[in-house]
């Protein structure tokens, strides 16, 4: 398989065909720019030929930044370069790589986290700790930090106000569309802009439902605010989105803000002028993280799992997520059948309290079980049709309290297994 | 899809092809008979066309009787009906079907199962609280009880010392063989015969990894003495064993003790005469939960994944299972690529304790990653062909402490998208 996190497999480029996922959005937004920042793209043949696989970011002094990690015990050599440096960063720069995940390196990885730290510092002039590092393909084969010396010059003498469409484009591994979204918002009187990119396709799960996202604004919020905003809103977006139940050792989503506004500064996460802000970036969050699922590998239906009527909403969230990892009820509606037996079954095994015949169950808005029982009202044909949808709600009310709780994911194809078990063959 | 535990779907016979597991065990015992007990089996007609779809047991009173079921919240109206009579139980009958789970179907549900337990006691002579009962098959369809009446006076009749083959396959659903085990062992100076019969296929999870498994002896043991037993031994047998992470409302297994014996009677678990029975027990719990992972829906694989090095056996046990239940891994080893990236995702993402720099991998007792990186030394032509059996073993060391364990998964192949997804296509 071309280019996910794993082992080196140099026969499996374009063993899969590409073919853009029939999900993907119709429309591509126009990317504004964000006053403070520079992008660059460059093709370093890290291991794709004929593309770009690098990005460069660059900050103007006073940038704060904020972000989120993969929960993995065994996180990259980045995510932990990342982590280390977030609380006392001063953000100069944002390295981002594709093709090699720089993961399960161990000391050559920390080594070529720290020399292309270097290498970007020296070009930008600034220190190697505020430059931040993201890497996203193969796990477990050296990263030959080398490349970045040859191409790092270039594009910072390169780079301009944002073309965020190539940006999306250079971090793509097995994405079959470049992702990004944006938004607007009033800070007092001033507008601010809320642009992102992101990069997903398969081993998303909860806890970090992408592998890479970037997030950058003109708004002036300082870093713990940030940070606070940030750890809000990915609980029902990004972290609100699974493919395959699988947890990436990358998984990076970094927000920057340049402050290259009018917009009065913003201290505090609770400061109300915020409001609209709060609500721009929930949106573009959102946004990106429905387009993951949309590119989730073999994804021919993009679903919506509503939960609803539960004793909390983490209970909820616990529901929806079983039933959004189950392979029976995946591989059902890849079979375009509405079959509420395997949500039961779903429901049944989160370990949350549940009450059979207090079960109601809803596909594409028709009602088809009901306490404790198939719906005697409901038409197959009907509900036949609603599973034919490229896009499919599943909602279940659980009669007991009023936890509820959304989460998107795609359906189990023969693709997803042809992306990641027939490489080889 | 014929015949799981899922609504109804009469379009659905014979859609997919049912040849036997590559996997099978090539060797079927043959099956002694367990004096204290008879067997039966008829064809009802309740989902399949010419074939047997309803087991009686018959025990002599005196019989003890030990169970655990399913973890589900939504357990099936036979679970809940045997949970309900265990303690007190005199067991004098057991009635399985297959074809309708009779789950999910609330007061009509009860209704079956009261019904069914009163046709039994009737031709047996015996208590309604006597008889107990399984479902396997669709779920939420009404189980129409009335068939039994049909065909328990002829069961009746014509039980007798066993054929446990017959009893295993009218217990089958989506089994491509039926499951068998038998062993002895020496209580005092006497000998006692075990006897199990399993079925699975899919929905197979932890904590209760079959659907069905029945296990009978002629040993005399007492109800509480025998339940601890069977609790002890379900967790490295049938609680290690996964399929596809999914858990059925149905899973139930029982054992009954005709005590029709020489050997003495136990009343207690703790008795040292129970050391060969122990064993002997745990042996035919994990002969047969081994065979469940050899059924695995589209399993071309049989994998065992062993965790050492881990703080706890209890961690040990979430990681393998972790590995166990990732689709990434499972469709590797489906392509045959010793893919120890995905083992390591599967590793950070149980979030148990693992130290990324410490961790060593092995396929099929070669060592491909070493101490947080790949292991220079291993030759890729040897691993790919150890990746070509059919058996494969995964260990993962930790070199954190002393928690070991083992679980039995197979491989995730388009067959069980096959299977499970296009029934209606």
């Amino acid at each position: 398989m071309d280019g996910r996190d794993e082992p080196g497999q140099d026969d499996t480029v374009n063993a899969v065909t590409t073919a853009i996922s029939p999900l993907a959005p119709l429309h591509v937004p126009d990317m504004p720019t964000i006053p403070g920042m520079r992008l660059a793209t460059a093709a370093a043949g890290i291991r794709y030929a004929e593309r770009t696989d690098v990005l460069l970011a660059i900050f103007e002094p006073g940038s704060t930044i904020a972000g989120v990690f993969t929960r993995s015990k065994c996180a990259s050599a980045p995510v932990e370069w990342c982590q280390a440096r977030l609380k006392a960063a001063k953000p100069r720069a944002l390295v981002v790589n594709s093709g090699n995940a720089n993961a399960f390196t161990g000391k050559s990885g920390r080594d070529a986290c720290k020399f292309t730290a270097q290498i970007a510092a020296r070009a930008i002039g600034c220190k190697p700790d505020d430059v931040f590092l993201a890497s996203t393909g193969v796990i477990g084969e050296p990263l030959k930090a080398e490349v970045f010396d040859g191409v790092m010059e270039g594009m910072v003498a390169r780079a301009q106000e944002g073309d965020f469409l190539s940006a999306a484009r250079a971090i793509m591994t097995t994405d079959t569309f470049p992702k990004v979204a944006t938004a607007v918002a009033k800070i007092g009187k001033a507008t601010v802009t809320i642009n992102g990119i992101a990069k997903g396709a398969g081993m998303i799960a909860p806890d970090m439902a992408t592998m890479l996202s970037f997030i950058f604004t003109d708004a002036a919020i300082s870093a713990p605010a940030l940070q606070n905003l940030l750890k809000e809103s990915v609980v029902d977006t990004f972290n609100a989105v699974t493919i395959d139940g699988d947890t990436s050792t990358s998984d990076t989503l970094l927000v920057f803000a340049t402050g290259q506004t009018d917009a009065p500064r913003i201290a505090r996460a609770a400061d109300p002028r915020l409001k609209d802000f709060k609500k721009a970036l929930l949106g573009v969050l959102a946004n990106l993280s429905e387009q993951i699922a949309r590119d989730g590998e073999g994804a021919r239906k993009l679903v919506e799992i509503v939960v609803e009527g539960a004793v909390s909403k983490a209970s909820a969230r616990r529901i929806a997520m079983s039933i959004a990892n189950s392979p029976l009820v995946k591989t059902a509606i890849a079979g375009e059948d509405a079959n509420w037996g395997r949500v039961v079954m779903a429901v049944g095994k989160a370990g949350e309290p549940a009450d059979r015949d207090k079960l109601s169950i809803w596909f594409g808005g028709i009602r088809v079980a009901h306490k404790g029982a198939r719906d005697p009202g409901y038409d197959e044909a009907t509900v036949s049709a609603a599973m034919k949808k490229p896009e499919i709600s599943l909602k279940v009310a659980l009669g007991l309290g009023k936890g509820h709780d959304r989460v998107l994911t795609c359906d189990l194809t023969k693709e997803y297994i042809a992306i990641n078990g027939d490489y080889r063959s």
